[in-house]
């Protein structure tokens, strides 16, 4: 599998776990530190730093530390490599449904005739 | 978690996974049956067969089964819960940054006096 793949797995596989897509959420609003990202869903720090970990993995939230504190944020075009996979199949896709209209369309003109 | 957030949960675990990614590549340029969807993969029928139950369970593939041959294509909307729940975190950081850039206008005007 090449790289792009790996990144579409870590991206999947991150968002697959309501936590962690609560966290993106939270990031949405604005960034947030471990403890804060941790607090509303009831997770011990280690547990969140885990999941943090695997979102930081997957490219779409990033840190950076202050003094003694970690600030988390989505990353710039954080949606980027998802949304590019799903354009290109919806393309696909679409260009399916645009050849079976011209076939029915020239189906139909010749019972036209 | 709501009925939603497992709708979710069994999408981006059913994208997790670069070969059921590839399944929906396939399935993007028409219906195919398991064998033809197993193939390029150089997958045991058993082997597609449980992925594509996974895509099943999903929502984003539906089956029919014609005489003997079961015949796989993507589901209408079949990614449309995806793409919705990209659009609502963009929206809400994109708010974000409106608020931000408002701030900064005030600011450099207050500056300005």
């Amino acid at each position: 599998m090449n790289a792009a793949g790996e990144g579409l797995d870590r991206v999947f596989t991150a968002l697959a776990d309501p936590g962690r897509r609560a966290m993106i959420d939270r990031l949405a609003q604005g960034p947030a530190s471990a403890s804060e990202l941790a607090r509303p869903l009831t997770l011990a720090l280690p547990s969140a730093m885990k999941h943090l970990a695997v979102l930081e993995a997957s490219g779409m939230v990033s840190s950076q530390k202050a003094g003694r504190v970690r600030t988390y944020r989505l990353a710039p075009g954080a949606f980027a490599a998802l949304e590019a996979w799903v354009a290109k199949r919806k393309q696909a896709w679409s260009a399916q449904f645009d050849l079976l209209d011209a076939y029915l369309a020239q189906t139909k003109s010749g019972d036209d005739q």
